[in-house]
This record gives structure tokens, sequence and C-alpha cells, in this order.
């Protein structure tokens, strides 16, 4: 088989994690399998970085932010690189550049075009470890860009789908993707499949194992991911389509986010496209809103309840109020001791009920609905934060997923 | 004037040096002028990098740590432009693959073979300060080299000459060329111009301001090359053609050098080709050797005197009893407190008797000469290493060199 394996800043924080890494690869060739290893720097090495350029400005020119932090999955690629061939393994490392990834010109954020995969195909030919230095391309004027947060996994991700690996495997300090968060409900299993549009809806709903960008280029370039830990040897958790999964689970997973505050307004004046200037003015302010519910109220007016990320609270206020001193919205109030409880898995597509489970489940324990907003995948409910971890446990054992 | 301005790893040390570099820069462009800055990684980094690499391997693979390495002239190039661009002064970083050095494939030794210099052109009539990652160029497999000790001297020579700058300034933690060591000479003054081969003779003897690579580099490419402090506002040293030096002076100064040991050999017997013999295999051996005396001894031998530096004496030992086990060499000595004491000047091609003028000094002083060599615009004298400041001082005054 031909296998990406990505390691994380964790995963190579310091020389002799570096070794282990070496050590993984080595097993993996040595197994038969032909190995492309993508990297990140070693952890605190790109804050201490950022550190310097800051130094100089508070807003340092991302080009060269760009040209400043690819040197440090450089460094991790060379030294894993070294540790391989010290060990016997032919092996070569690379800087995205020469990996062919291409790039778009948005410096610290920049969007993969494209990968010419010919060079890591010849070494891969040649019997060559290939180490790709993650988290950077280049643009089409030949400068350094980098991906932003999680361009490593995107790297490789990118990689296994250029190359059409047989697998992508994202190695970090977990050993998969849980039915629910262990540190709350230590009945907690680990996944051994799971699809695309549930690792969605579970990354989006604060599972931190895998950025969606990710997970979105692997579904459309078809790869077969697995995250697994770097510092055992369970197995992990395979993420792929949904006809490579025989039997589909009713619910794969409970996700509780507890990041999310809630905005009520009241008194909302009622004229035509009200809901869309105060939203789109939320927006211009970066404000990300996750679920809205609009209720009429008297008067005329409307009631609306939203959810904003807790660390954009106070630009969602602002906003708000502006459209209080022109009258438009009567008065509001926030609360931040709120949480998000979701329930995910393909199997509600087909049966129905599921969503009643939940709300029935809730009222068996007392705890209030504030919100509920479902998809095709997913039923979020929004409840006081003081009933997280009873929720979530209800939840579990109700779709009985300790099994 | 288009100036190429070198920052060694001294003048680039931490970030305050950084921000002294980048004022500096910013000063030579306000005065009309177009700089390309050639800048060597932040002291200690490459050791550090080093040290990381032979964790894994005592001969980590050169090709890996032409990787690693290349990454600190990445970082300081990258912040200096941050620097820059902090202060309102365009400037844009590139590596040196991007600068256009094109090496060829000796790994942490490369030789530079081209130099593209369209994109840093293009860059600079853009009224960009451009900064160049300095130590590094690229194979023709599009691998990372880099140049071996002195190598960012060499590259921004390289960079002159290809750019046909008016002048390349290497800047350094010293004011330039002096006409002896000041520690020794207090009346030691800085040469305002010095030709290409006196500094060259100067380098070889001792004079560590620059590498013998980057003169013969300057000299074959005519580029004018100014040494001075990154330290302070002085006026530097030019080196440059003869030509270019109106009044040549006789003598242009005295080195002292205490890295060589003398080893004698007597009782070397006279066939056909022994002392191609010797000399080859301490070549083989890696034993550079400076200077070399032969006398007849009795007995139809000869005996043999040279000088090899301190650190390579144990191989030469080596090597000379080999020639001891197979009666080639009857016996042999060795002295390691000995010097050796050099008068440079281009004026002495068409001056007699400045040799004569040195022995003569030596004599006033009581100091024996145990070896005389001479080439074109030096003489050089062996001596017992006690006498080193004395004759040193003792020259500096008989050609007047304080005035």
């Amino acid at each position: 088989m031909l296998i990406v394996q990505k390691f994380g800043g964790t995963s190579v924080g310091d020389l002799e994690r570096i070794q282990n890494v070496a050590n993984r690869i080595a097993k993996t060739v040595e197994a038969g399998h032909q190995v492309v290893a993508v990297v990140s720097a070693m952890s605190g090495e790109t804050n201490k970085l950022v550190g310097y350029a800051e130094h100089f400005s508070d807003e340092p020119v991302r080009a060269e932010v760009d040209m400043l932090l690819s040197s440090g999955e450089r460094v991790t690629a060379s030294l894993l690189s070294i540790a391989l061939n010290a060990m016997s393994h032919k092996a070569l490392s690379m800087s995205g550049r020469r990996a062919g990834i291409m790039t778009d010109g948005m410096h610290t954020k920049a969007r993969i075009e494209s990968i010419d995969p010919s060079v890591m195909q010849d070494l891969l030919s040649d019997g060559n470890v290939v180490v790709v230095a993650g988290f950077q391309g280049v643009n089409e004027k030949g400068q350094v860009t980098t991906l932003g947060r999680g361009g490593s996994d995107l790297s490789a991700v990118a990689v296994a789908g250029a190359l059409k690996a047989d697998l992508c495997e994202i190695y970090t300090d977990v050993e998969g993707i849980y039915t629910t968060d262990p540190r709350i409900e230590p009945k907690a299993k680990k996944l051994d499949k799971i699809s695309y549009d549930e690792m969605l809806e579970l990354a989006s709903l604060g599972a931190k194992v895998l950025q969606n960008r990710s997970v979105e280029l692997a579904k459309k370039l078809n790869v077969n991911l697995v995250t697994r830990s770097s510092f055992s040897e369970a197995e992990g958790t395979l993420i792929t389509k949904e006809e490579n999964i025989m039997e589909e689970p009713l619910v794969s997973g409970i996700a509780l986010d507890r990041s999310q505050a809630r905005i009520s307004l009241s008194g909302v004046i009622d004229r035509p496209g009200i809901a869309s200037d105060i939203f789109g003015r939320l927006a211009d302010s970066d404000v990300n809103i996750d679920m809205i519910i609009q209720t009429s109220g008297h008067d005329g007016t409307t009631n609306m309840d939203f959810t904003v990320p807790m660390n954009e609270l106070g630009d969602a206020k602002r906003v708000v109020e502006q459209f209080i001193s022109n009258n438009e919205i009567k008065e509001y109030g926030y609360d931040e001791s709120i949480c998000k409880v979701s329930i995910v898995g393909v199997g509600m597509k087909s049966h129905t009920g599921v969503a009643a489970k939940a709300f029935q489940t809730m009222a068996d324990e007392n705890i209030n609905i504030l919100m509920i907003s479902t998809s095709e995948i997913k039923v979020s409910m929004v409840i006081a934060e003081k009933y997280a971890e009873l929720a979530v446990r209800s939840l579990h054992s109700v779709y009985e997923l300790e099994k």
C-alpha cells in the first residue's frame, strides 16, 4: 500500500519523539508499504517564530511571515529524514514547493490549488521514503505560502489525493474519534469507522481531532483518512465514504460544544429585510452565527435568539447596540452559561424518531431545551450549561453507544 | 549606486541587532541607493541545528543537513524584511534558490556555478530592498545546497557580480583590514584600500576578516569589496583591482600566523620521487603543507623542514612514522612553539630590498629566522613564537606603517 502519514507538532515535539516517528515509519516500510510522511513544525517552534516577527511589527507583512514560519516544517522534515537514513532507510525531505504543492496567493491562509506529484512519485519508485514539510506551498510567483490552521493536515490529505494513496493517517495525541468525550462519559467507545459527513458534523460541534477543511478535502478527493495516536499502537478511526461503512449505526456520537453564547433580541421591528440587515451586519463584523430562532412577539414585533462563539460576543453586542440606537430593536440579553449538545449519525436519514427520542430524554431528566436545530444527520439542542454532562451521558446511554 | 550589503551571524545575532541592520539599510536607501542585503543565520543557530542532526547520526546525510541548515538564513532574511517593511521600506526576502543561485551537487560545500539575477533585478526596479538568505543555493535537481564556511560572503560576492553592483559591503565586527593586528601593535592603522592579491596573502596568513574563496571570487568577478563594522559608522577597507589603487604602498601590512607547527625530518634517503611520496601521502591524509625547506645532510641523505597547521600535526606525524618504519626517514622532530611573520605589499614587485630590510630587522632584534619563503608580493619568515610580538612591532615600525 501507499500510505501518507502525517505527524503533528506534538508528535515531533522533541528529538526523541522524532526518533519515535522514524521508528514507526521504518516499521511501516518494513511491512512492505510505501510511505510519504508529512510533518509539522516541532511544537512551540511556530509560536517562537511568530514572537520574533511581532518584535518588529504588530502586523508583520504576511508574505514574510510565510517565509519565516515555513522554516519550522523544513527543520522537522530534514531531521526526520536524517533519522531514517541513519536507520538505513533511504529518505528524502522536501519543501512544499518541491512536493509540487501550488497554492493561491493568500499569504498566511493560502488554499491549495493543485499538486504536481511527479517528483514524489519518482522518489517513491526509487525506494525512498518521502518526507514533506507540511503547512506550506508556493504561489504562482514562486513565493512560499502557508495554509493557516490545520495546514499540515491539509497538506497530507492533498498529497494523498494527488498520489492516489490507499490511506492517509493523521497521527495526533488521541487514539481516534469517540462516541463522545471520554472525560465526560468514561463508557465512550472509539469508533472504527465514520463517514465524512458525520465527521464534519462532529468536528464543527467541537471534536478537535480534525478540522473541517481537511475532512472536506478528503471527501472531495475521496481519501481514506485515519486518525490515530502516535504514542500507541492502537488502531485509529477510519473516516471514509458512507458506502464503505457496511452497517450504518443509527447514531455515531454525541458532541458537546461549550464555547457558544446565546443572544436574545426582543421587540425587533417588523420591516422587510430586518433579519438580513442584522445578520449581514454581524457577518461583516466577522461574527459567526450558529443557530437562529425567530418567534413573533406582541405589538407586531418579533423576537430572535441566536448563538455566537463566546469570543465573538463582544463584537456581536456592539452590532446589536447599533440597532437599539436606531430603535429597530427594543432590548436584548445574552447568556454565556449555555451549551450545545448534538446527536450525529447517518442512520438518522433512514430512521424516524431519533430526534423525538432525544427530546424525550431531556424531558425525562428535567432539562429545558432552549433552542433546537436539525439537519439530515444531526440534532442539536441548546441547554443550560450546568446540565451538559448529564445530557451527554443520558443520550450516550439512550442510543446505546457504549455497546 | 547598487550596493550589496552582507551581514554575518554576529551582526544579526539577536532581534535588536537585526533592527540595527534594518536601520542601516534604511539609511542607505534613504541616501538614494538600491540595496540587496545578504544575511547569515543568527549566531548560534547553525550550531544548534548541527547538534540536532548529530543526535540522530554521527554522519548525518549531507543533502538533509543542507535542507536543515538552510532554514537558519531564511529565518534571518524574513525577519529583516519584516523589520524593513515595518519601517515602510518595501522589502522582500528570498531563498538562495529564488535569488537564482545555482550550484553544483556537492552538499554541505557546494560551489556556485551561475546566478540568474532576473528576479532580483525585477524587484529592485520595483523599488524593493531584496533580502537574500546567504550560504545557500540549489542544485540542478532542485535540492537545496549550502556553500560551506564563509558561504554567505560568497553569496554576497556572487550576487554583486551577477547584478554588476557598484559595491559589495561585508559587515563584520571589525572595522576593516589593518596594517597588523591592533592587539599586538596599537599603532596599527586601518587601510583605506588594498588589492585583491594583497588581501589574499593577508587572509591566508591569518587575517580572519575574509576568506580566500570570497576574495578570489571578487577578483574574478571584478567586484569592489568593502569590509566594515556593523557596530560603527567608520568607513571600512576597500578591496579592489591593483589599477584602482593610485599610490601603491611598498608594504601594506604585517601578518602573524601562530597556528602552524614545524616538522623536521633528518636522514631522508636519497631516491628519486621520495619528496613527492612524502608530500603526496601527507596530502592524501588531508594535511595542508605550507612552507618547505630541503637541505642536504651527510651520508648522501637530505633533511626536510616543513610547516603544517597545528591541528593537523597528529595526522602528519602518523604519515612520517610510516616512512620511518620503512627506513626511508631516519628520525624526525617537531616544534609547536613557532610562528610565521609575513610582510605583504604589491609595492614589492617594483622595489628591491624589501626582503633584505626584513631580514636585517630580525638580525637587529637578535631573532633567528628558521625558515623563509617569498612570493611576488610577500615575504614570510618562521621564527620562535616568543618573538612574535617583537617581530611584528619592529617590522611595523621599519616599514613606517603607523604613518
